[in-house]
């Protein structure tokens, strides 16, 4: 021991656990107990552990704030995007102020496997979940609104129809639902919208900056995905061309060069134009919604892991934001299912160390399998490691 | 950054690399120099890093100390343990005081392996080497002799003989070799023995307890994996309690008592009695060769490593020959290609970390072939995770 250069009275450790889930074997929740406890057993009980399951607004966003807040989820009546009744959940926030609402509840590609069709397909039941939600919230000052994993490519159309919006052909009659049926858009009216809907703040978290329209808009990429053929991209980039003109002749907003607008069918285009949403990356509203920006402003140690570290998670992904949000003093641990970047690109990242669970030899599905005790063992190691450097 | 609890200025940390062989995978030295690789890049320019291959005094033990060392072995002609001509190595330290033999490149298992003789096996060739050896090292005067691997069960009446002694039978002439021969023995004549080999310091690599007779002893436990049948082992047990009664008629030692003189066929027993042989665990040996126990006094961190880390790696191996010459105020992490101790047992065996090298799911064949960048790269993060801790 060199008392003259360690520290001999450290404060406790205060550390914060903020994963994401491990796709397929643990939910961020589980995955955040696990981490936590590790910690706890390689730090005794004077440090300082608190778990916050984390997201980045993909799938399971919802399970995860709403664990996060303590909250059960409500449930609303609606439709999918072929306009089938489904239940669809949304979280309202335990100050009242924020209905969550995960898109995919309603409009979800999932949903609709079974048959897809990319030029009918609607966002409407998003907006009559979103109007459930708020019945559910009186108090709600802004919706937040989880949009991946669509099956519509109607640019919100549907959705702000659902709001009391009208889209409208040349003869002054509704358009049909979906993308198709933009197609014969002549008009938007949007002055019968919901008053309370419209005054709200709305936020939508986006992580790509796809166009609406063009080789790298909604249509031409996503719509393939969605079940669109080359014919139906055509059909889909023509009504979305038209949405674009007639939102701009309605609200004077142009989202024609909106990066973000293409996400999610669309989506923020109509949504942007007529209510004014903000689009934010989901990671960051995560973190604001399970109050993960204020925990990780003073705090010496992070643990935060995926189930593979790779060049995506760099990029507006769990770990990305996390290490964003992490003030330079937090020394970030990544523990991974598979770490799949070097150790350079881990450490130009801001990372300290990333750390693989697999204790050895192992099969994927023997890692998945004992993810959670491995998890456990990742992090009492990293833990004591720490504890250990510090002196 | 919390400058009031954190070292502002921290002294470069002091680094020791002393891994065992990744088996199969990679040889120590080659383990070293990734383990280094790794903290070098880490770490910076700033950091003392020394890279000191280790062993346990089991396979690889010859390779290893010589790396440390720096020289060419010597080689000599000598016999395996069916008396064929073979060409074995030893090593000289480069101050000239100490000859190292590992006894395997004359009496070695795998040398014999086409025909078991156990009956039969003798350990002569040993004695021959060492007399090799001393002949290339006038300066010498110290014998490390490091003997696992053996296919004998004579005690070390063969390498005894070589080096001058004699054992008779009853009608005063020589006994057959091995241990079977060892039943005619009536009489142990040591009066003509090579001076110079006797009035040097003899010390035996032994990590076992095991006594030379009975149901733990040589034959009994070893015989087996030497090729004996159950009437061999009672063979050799009857030639080992002769020898014992021989060696203590001849020079007062009785070596039945003596915890360990069952190792290697009982050649420690031979070699206490008659040269006043110590036996000392292999790990201990090892460190003195190579300057590991001087190199761990002073240091910040140690990294070590084994193939696998588990309950044996605790009792006489490397990492645990490591943990005890590190002193307390030195991190000892264990990077290992599989961790098969919970944390809670690497921490009770005073280990701060334990990581496997596997970045994720992976067979072990791909385990073998990555071992030396992985091995580069878990150092990486556990070094960097140690620099950001001290802050």
């Amino acid at each position: 021991m060199h008392d003259d250069v360690k520290n001999p009275d450290p404060r406790p450790l205060r550390v914060v656990v903020a994963p994401d889930s491990f796709k397929g074997s643990a939910s961020a929740t589980q995955v955040a107990h696990a981490l936590a406890a590790g910690a706890r057993s390689a730090l005794g009980e004077a440090a300082t552990i608190r778990a916050i399951p984390f997201a980045d607004g993909g799938e399971g966003t919802l399970d995860a704030v709403l664990d996060a807040w303590g909250v059960v989820p409500g449930t609303a009546a609606t439709t999918d995007a072929l306009g089938r009744a489904v239940t669809a959940r949304y979280g309202v926030s335990p100050d009242g102020r924020t209905v969550l609402v995960e898109a995919a509840e309603a409009y979800g590609l999932p949903l609709v496997a079974d048959g897809l069709r990319p030029l009918e397909a609607t966002s409407h039941g998003v907006g009559t979940l979103v109007l459930a939600a708020l019945d559910g919230a009186p108090t709600a000052e802004e919706v937040v609104l989880f949009v991946g994993g669509s099956a519509t490519t109607d640019g919100g159309a549907g959705l702000l129809e659902a709001l009391g919006a009208r889209f409208l052909d040349g003869a002054g009659s509704p358009v049909p639902p979906g993308g198709g049926g933009l197609r014969e858009l002549a008009r938007v009216d949007a002055s019968r919208l919901h008053t309370r809907a419209r005054d709200l703040r709305w936020r939508i978290a986006c992580d790509v900056d796809n166009p609406l329209l063009g080789a790298r808009g909604a249509a031409a990429v996503f719509g393939p995905q969605k079940g669109a053929t080359s014919g139906d991209v055509a059909a889909l980039e023509a009504g979305l061309a038209r949405f674009a003109d007639a939102l701009a002749a309605a609200t004077g907003s142009d989202v024609r060069d909106l990066p973000g607008a293409g996400a999610s069918g669309g989506l923020p285009a109509g949504l942007s134009a007529v209510l004014g949403a903000e689009l934010v990356p989901g990671g960051i509203l995560v973190a604001e919604a399970v109050g993960l920006d204020a925990a990780l402003a003073d705090v010496d140690l992070v643990l935060t892991g995926e189930g593979r570290l790779d060049e995506q998670s760099l990029h507006g992904k769990v770990v990305d934001t996390v290490v964003r949000l992490a003030g330079p003093g937090a020394i970030v641990v990544v523990v991974a299912g598979g770490v799949e970047l070097s150790p350079a690109q881990v450490a130009a990242a801001g990372i300290a160390a990333a750390f693989s669970i697999a204790p050895g030899p192992r099969t994927l599905a023997e890692l998945s399998r004992d993810a959670l005790v491995e998890l456990e063992h990742t992090a009492a190691h990293a833990c004591r490691l720490v504890a250990a450097a510090r002196g």
